[in-house]
């Protein structure tokens, strides 16, 4: 498999460099390609504006997705952005390595996603009417997986915990990435890394390392197909909207947290 | 009151900014007072990264929460944050008019809130071992709204749309908001702005208007208070887990959009 792992976190010792660095030994020791982008490292640009597109179709006013569709119809979608969209078009699995801040990404990984999953590269509505989203988005076929850290225990992110379900909070991050067209893992999530010492430390890296040793076989996580829904956007009659975490099966709201 | 409105669109001429200067005028015009952050046009530094500590108490190794809290006590923090800190200390009420745009915040104002809302000044465990978080979070006793505009339909974001349960995609941020204190009253979502042409425009414009002039009397969505949980950070027995939009009532799953 080709794997591009995208990492955000602006401190090289960090215990998410040491998640980036396992993963990249595991997966090359598996006979992989790992391709890094080190957002920090890049002073990847995060936020979309103005210079994102110096010939615009509309100098008037900037409406980013016609701008986008322009961009990307005609070549110009800016060099940074283009060399980001190369990586995910090469590659058949993308794990996302962050923090989780303020439940939700970090801002430069965010600014990424928003600029790289343009509108006419990750999803579009063709001139004949086609929407190309979801699994008919740009990026189908393959597959993406979040790895994140988070301060709490992991008790406070049970569906009953202080914080909220964890599959909850990462649903909107999960649905914008199956909006672009991906196949979407159950992510891998290390708690408590501040206050577990370095054996739960060692255990959240041999987690990780467990999971990417079995990753060729992985299910993805089950959402609504396009022909479930009705010209109006909503679900046929008779299909019952999925919950974040239904797929973990009837006992998920009791289920008992392993750390 | 004193109304802190915080801005994210890239573009002047865009329908957020004229939700901005429609709010700005209705509230003007009730007697408030207005201070706006328009984080664009600001520059705003979207990133948190060592920048942001140039006198670190660990200059080996950046941890943001102990960088932040050393900064607050010290009195060093960045001097573009501590200006947003204070207008949020002078704020009673504090308005976020943003796009949706992958369904979260743009980049930008997602790390204004890293940023800005940071350990030591939003949150922290202090040296005694007190928690202050969600209702006993720095911003305690002050109001926070979102206002946010979405290309698709509201039928697309109702419990069984395309694109989710709008409640369910703001969850985080909500709570977010509600790690730091603030009690987080209803958002005003502006559905299909770029399909609705100027009628659906003013009407937006108008139900933003009609919202904020009854904002001293609304009521804050529920959240569970911190008494309900125990030390493993687990609601007590008996008690059942809030889900986004319950406080929308029974007929929530069913409820038939406006538009």
């Amino acid at each position: 498999m080709n794997v591009f792992l995208v990492f955000a976190h602006p401190e090289p010792k960090s215990f998410n460099a040491a998640l980036r660095d396992r993963a990249v030994d595991v997966l090359r020791e598996c006979g992989h390609a790992v391709v890094v982008s080190d957002l920090y490292e890049m002073k990847f640009k995060a936020v979309i504006d103005h210079d994102d597109f110096p010939d615009p179709l509309n100098p008037a006013m900037l409406q980013i997705p016609l701008e986008q569709e322009a961009a990307h119809a005609r070549g110009t979608t800016a060099a940074d952005i283009a060399a980001e969209q190369r990586k995910l078009i090469a590659a058949d699995l993308v794990i996302f390595q962050f923090p989780l801040w303020l439940y939700g990404l970090p801002a430069i990984l965010k600014g990424w996603c928003e600029r790289v999953f343009s509108s006419g590269f990750a999803h579009e509505t063709t001139p004949s009417g086609e929407r190309r989203w979801f699994e008919n988005g740009g990026l189908k076929g393959r597959r993406a997986m979040l790895s994140l850290t988070c301060a709490g225990a992991e008790t406070a992110f049970q569906p009953d915990g202080r914080h909220g379900d964890m599959d909850r909070i990462l649903w909107p991050i999960h649905n914008a990435l199956r909006y672009a067209g991906f196949d979407v893992l159950p992510p891998v999530v290390s708690y408590a890394v501040l206050r577990g010492g370095e054996l739960g430390r060692a255990n959240a890296l041999d987690r990780l390392e467990g999971r990417l040793r079995g990753i060729e076989t992985d299910t993805p996580i089950p959402f609504h197909s396009l022909d479930e829904y009705d010209d109006a956007h909503r679900l046929k009659a008779g299909i019952a909207p999925r919950t974040p975490g239904q797929h973990r099966g009837p006992g998920y709201l009791s289920r008992t947290p392993s750390s």
